[in-house]
C-alpha cells in the first residue's frame, strides 16, 4: 500500500458520513490491519449550509498532517459536495458518486463510479438512515481492490460500532453496496 | 476568548467521547458562536487497547494545527485516560474527573473538577449511555465561564444531534451535568 491515502466521505447533513469516515479509521487501526489513521471533520462559518464532509487519513507509518488534501477516494452523496469537493481528487484516485443526488458528473481526471447507493438503502433496505453503510459497502471494494485493507474489517467495525439489534440492517447495507461496486470494479 | 483553545474528551470505547466531541465541534460553528472548529480522533497500533480520545480545537480565526497538544479543557473518564492524557493540560486549563473510574487525582498542575459524571447518567438518569450528554453539561458550563462560547449552543447541537424520540433523555442528562459543574464554578 502507498504511504499515505486519503479518503473523503462528502454529502449533507443528515447522511451519516461522520459515522462512515470514524468506521473507515477505526478499522484500519484493527489488529488485523496495523494502520495508523486519523479522522477529521471541519466546521466554520463557510462550511455552514454547505457540503458536510468528513475525513481519514491511513497510512502505515505516522500521519503527519491530518486532513486530506488529494483525496484518493471520494464518496460524494449529493450534487453540492460534488460541486465543492469532487476537483481535489489526487491524479488516479476514485470518485463514488450517488445517483440520486448527484445529477451532474464532475469535470475531473478520475475514475468514476455512479451508484444508487440511496436508491439501494430506500428501496432494497427499506431504510433511507443506512445510506452510509452502503456507502461503506462500496468503499470497502475499492480498499480491497486498491490494496489498502480487507473489507471484512469495515464489516466487522461496523458490527461493533452499531446499536444492539441493528446490525443484520446495517451488514446488509453494507454488502449490498459491496456488491454494486463489485459489479463494476 | 482567547485565539485557539482545545478540548480533549477521553474515555474508554462506549462511552461516546467522540459524539460528545463531534457535538461540541458543530456548537462552536453555528451561527451564533461563529467559530471555526475541526474535530479529529486518531486510531492506531500504539492507541488499541489504551484510552480513547476525541479532541477539538475551536478558535475566531483559521486553524493551522488541528489536534489538541496543550489542551485547555479535559474530560476524563477513566484511570488510564487520566494516567494517558492528565499530564499534558495547558497551564491554568480545567480537568473534568469522573469521580466513579477515575480513583487517583493526577498529579498536574491544572484546575481539577471531580464530578459524579458516570454516576449521574445511571442513578438520576437511569442510562449509562448518557454519560456523554453528562459530560457535556459540565464541559458547557466551563466554556461559558471560560466566555468561549454559551452553553444553549451546546443543548441546542445535542437536540438535532440525538435520535428523535431520545431529545428529552439526551438534554435531561445534559442538564444535570451542567448543574454539577455549576455547584463548583
Amino acid at each position: 500500500m502507498s504511504e499515505r491515502y486519503e479518503i473523503r466521505v462528502a454529502g449533507s447533513g443528515g447522511q451519516g458520513v461522520i459515522l462512515a469516515a470514524v468506521i473507515i479509521g477505526q478499522a484500519a487501526a484493527l489488529m488485523e490491519e496495523g494502520l495508523n489513521s486519523v479522522q477529521t471533520q471541519a466546521y466554520g462559518p463557510e462550511a455552514r449550509g454547505g457540503a458536510s464532509k468528513s475525513e481519514v487519513v491511513i497510512a502505515r507509518g505516522e500521519i503527519d498532517y491530518p486532513k486530506a488534501t488529494k483525496p484518493n477516494l471520494q464518496v460524494i452523496l449529493t450534487q453540492k459536495a460534488a460541486d465543492e469537493y469532487a476537483g481535489d481528487t489526487a491524479r488516479g484516485g476514485t470518485i463514488i458518486l450517488d445517483d440520486t443526488f448527484v445529477q451532474k458528473d464532475p469535470d475531473v481526471e478520475a475514475n468514476i463510479f455512479r451508484l444508487p447507493i440511496v436508491k439501494t438503502a430506500r428501496d432494497v433496505i427499506g431504510r433511507e438512515i443506512v445510506t452510509n453503510m452502503v456507502a461503506l459497502g462500496a468503499v470497502a471494494r475499492i480498499l480491497e481492490v486498491d490494496g489498502q485493507m480487507k473489507s471484512e474489517s469495515i464489516k466487522n467495525t461496523i458490527l461493533a460500532s452499531v446499536p444492539k439489534g441493528s446490525e443484520e440492517l446495517n451488514t446488509k447495507a453494507f454488502e449490498e453496496g459491496y456488491k454494486l461496486m463489485k459489479e463494476k470494479k
